[in-house]
């Protein structure tokens, strides 16, 4: 069994990172560290892994993380980028759930979180954990940057459009959706219950890190210049995003949009092209480490529009790491992974 | 006192319209129909009116709705297009909550509705009962023709820049989130509690009834050609819609866009332009009769975005009806919609 | 007008009066202090009141509340018990929405609230804001005692059978379901949307501070000793408390149950019995200040069970606070108040 | 592998079974009937089943039922009485979910469920399917009888107690709390998201079917004859029961109450006895087959409280029945049932 480290356990992708390996058959979590609940036993804090586990938090300065084969940094913004360093170093694989290893642009980075970076040496070594375009990178890669949320339900929604000179490039939008768990597990007023139950609302309208990080993919990948109006709205639920995103077409599509998508994914283990007409819910991929999306074009109008749903907590946080994880060390790429979805 | 007629009393605009006028200084229900729940008091039905009203439901073919001075139908589409022209041919005014004299074209109309118009004579003598636009049409109309719930608030999201030329009114994208209220009250698989709950889907994505009703107003507002793509939500909560609205900018504008909308709804009682930088939540307006709305311009990019939010049943539907009686009636125009919304 | 003023009013008892005060015809606010809120306007924090006040939130230190007729106390528990007395003596009326001047007995009270009585000469001076059982007292007192909100609920379910000889009051169980606004608008970890949605679990289960209340008021009317079992749970909505109170029968009623309720509330202007074979909704007094109750006798056992309901933020917290109000300056009891129930 | 049958597929006990046996290592679910969707994909019933089965919906007359080792009941009560004993007769196990052959009085069934039984003999061979009480009668029986789901979470909670001198057993309260996945999917009004969103109520007040059920079991295992008040409530979820059991102590526990239900429980995979002071949470068990309870003495009063959870549609339903099937086919009994709970 190939040993696996979390740090900073006690937010949702830490028991989700326990809750998908729990029946992994290849890795063990040997070490949890919390700065905060240091000698809990874990299922104290997370009694939905009363039976599954009997690891207790152990503090970050005393755990042997340097023993692991993996370590995944669970962790706020801005920690990775100050201890991964050392384990990487000692040549323990890192897989970084933050945003720390996320954008190349060092000065986007700054701008957008605030601080400068810490291992900036770091940054053009990191692969981006999005299997479906950098599987090969990722399989090598000694660090993975796992991408934000929001990011992977339109990054994935957009893929096999970029560079048709049919789609306008510079007036896209994206309307995501997301459920009060992305917010974190951190004492806050504006995503208590009372606030949050029975309303909706945008938020960062005036802009969102996850627009950047958008970006630079699609730019990537297209070659061109990307123009993302990116707008998050909070809705009342605890788990799933669904991306809206609008494509304005510039000429009649060369090829048939529906099986441009299928044979863009045929492959994929985690991506699903539901069939022309349908209307992906979030709560289809509840649990499990899927993207599931449609295609429509509106009354044969000037857009095309993709919906997206993703689980915020798998396929757009713990279970892509796991992904990326198994794909670092050789497992089958969806081992750990092969939940149903829990749904109703 | 005023003498007020609801025909279909059991939805939930029935209801509604109860709650608003239960207090209204100047009108008083004196019929409400129902064909299934003829004999049956309504309170029965509703036990929120408890205390508030005595009414009980009658049969439709009994009530006397032609003593009546006003008459609203909170039925589905295609009934007041049959009923109405009898009570108005009496002299008797009506608001229409249904669809049925919201669009003028006849063709466009039963294209999305399915169905032959019954009374198109009366089609083209209805006013549109958006007070905002057309505060003296309603005024003098026997028949009025209460606007969409997604209408209402992607309509008034726009208004103050239709005509601008620098907004390109071709590729206007509406995405909308609404409760599952706005399905109605009828027994449904879809909108079950154990459907519908914490789960987010787009629906209607080909195409909605509500688009055509948008445009309709918009190019007669700009005279120009309007380019929407309109995808309604079903998000999990009961009340509520929030409607964001993309306009691409073609050009600089010309005039600083906040203070635009804070003078073109300067003098309106149901409009709220929110100061720069806020994000209307959909619980600031529950139970109350406001559309509020904040315009951001994220990046300060090529999009202009305005988040709009309205209770559903209330200025999407019943409040707009009272607020258009009012007007017809010669009453205060906010008389029985002077409720703070419920927050939290 | 009467001047009133609210201290502590950023959390969600304070919005709510200033919700229910805001079209009351015999009173104004005129101050709402904070602490940490200071200079900030009301609406500002609170967008639902925005045009429907000025009100600027002044430094407890500083605003006027001497001049005051009547000051609420929106605080948390020990506050008030500091800061009253000072008001008090210059002959302001007070009315406590926390839990200082509930409880007679002041070991008691400082065993739950685990503080030192600061103004014990005026626990006993208070008089127990419940209108249906005090409300002479009330008028004419100086300071208020509003109870608590599973108190409300659940004291309200069974007034009317204290003293029954075929009562057993030795073993009363009340078990209550409440909104995560009871738990008020403090940033908090277990009350996030995230951790308290789609989710029923107990809490205080070893015991919880409205039993003492309970049994203080149901000793004091049945002149007997009360046994009671008192077992709050945490559901997933914003406002509402259900309680189902279970009464074991001794011997059969020597009189019609439902009639002796109706005859005890007949008068009351909150209280509203529904006929036999009814079940409260809590969403059927949403908003507005009545207590709803039905009375079951199931299979026709060995128990009578009543399942009352209330909105924990009127009946059961501000709402009861301005109906005591009322009563206290003599304007109509239910001025304020008249709100009918938002349902759906 | 195994052949597995579903005899109406298209509830949600059908859907939940599929996911639980889509990796079982040791059946295969080969035949899933529905009269309504013969013909039809299950996964374009069920999206979230999307790769997990290529399943077609079958005529329930022309499925090949017959072939199968055993065949699960998903459908309404009154519908297995009268189709299982044909494959019971051909030596098919039979699970079924229903209500059919739970109860042995065959007077006190018919008088719940309104109809004469069809197959009485049945009645009396059937196991009744807690494991945790019949589990060898389970293994060797032909047909199995799952039990109701308030029933499950609410006998658990007891079972312990059950014949102790020192427990009142004529006076017991049952107070349960479920999300609306109970009521099934059936187009329905009183469990639209729009009208049990938001609220909480009581139902079947006078009497539920469940409460013979717990009291045919209590009284089997005390001997004594119990006093059982039963009242369901619905709360705002999808997934969940919470039973919060009350049970008066007429002496002194002779016995250490934690340890006594610790040790009953000590081998049951599905049972989790919570330490002391823990409130169990209905999502900590959210699409996971565990019983989860804590033991309370509130205020040292004289109540026992035990608060038990389950997934109503896992230990409540499907996940339960595949516990049973495990042990009829000689399966490990966790088979299938390993999820860790999803949570948040």
């Amino acid at each position: 069994m190939k040993k696996i480290g979390i740090v900073g356990g006690t937010g949702y992708t830490g028991v989700e990172l326990m809750r998908l390996l729990a029946h992994h058959p290849e890795v063990e979590v040997v070490a949890m560290t919390s700065r905060g609940e240091a000698g809990k036993r874990v299922d104290a804090l997370y009694p939905s892994l009363r039976g599954h586990t009997d690891l207790v938090f152990s503090d970050p300065g005393e755990a042997d993380l340097g023993a692991c084969d993996l370590v995944f940094f669970a962790t706020p913004n801005g920690i990775a980028m100050n201890e991964a360093p050392a384990l990487l170093a000692k040549g323990v694989r890192v897989v970084d759930l933050a945003a720390d290893y996320r954008i190349r642009d060092l000065d986007v980075w700054s701008r957008w979180y605030g601080m400068e970076h810490a291992s900036p040496e770091w940054v053009e070594k990191a692969a981006y954990g999005l299997p479906e375009l950098y599987r090969d990178e990722i399989r090598d890669a000694q660090l993975v940057a796992n991408p934000g949320c929001h990011v992977t339900a339109t990054t994935l929604a957009m893929l096999p459009l970029m560079g048709m000179d049919w789609i306008g490039h510079d007036r896209i939008v994206a309307d995501t959706k997301s459920g009060a768990s992305g917010a974190g597990r951190s004492a806050a007023v504006h995503t208590l219950m009372a606030e949050a139950g029975e309303s909706v609302r945008t938020y960062a309208a005036a802009g969102h890190r996850h627009q950047p990080e958008i970006r630079q993919t699609l730019e990537s990948v297209s070659g061109r210049e990307i123009g993302l109006t990116f707008l998050p709205h909070l809705v009342p639920m605890v788990r799933g995003i669904e991306s809206s995103v609008y494509l304005p077409l510039t000429g009649e599509p060369t090829k048939a949009v529906q099986a441009l998508y299928e044979r863009y994914y045929a492959d994929e283990p985690f991506v699903d092209v539901m069939p022309p007409g349908s209307h992906p819910e979030t709560r289809s991929v509840r649990g499990n480490n899927l993207c599931r999306m449609a295609i429509h074009r509106p009354m044969d109008g000037p857009m095309l529009v993709v919906s997206s749903v993703i689980d915020n907590l798998v396929k757009g946080a713990a279970g892509q790491a796991v992904q990326n994880m198994n794909l670092m060390l050789g497992c089958r790429e969806d081992a750990g992974l092969e939940q149903v979805a829990l749904s109703p």
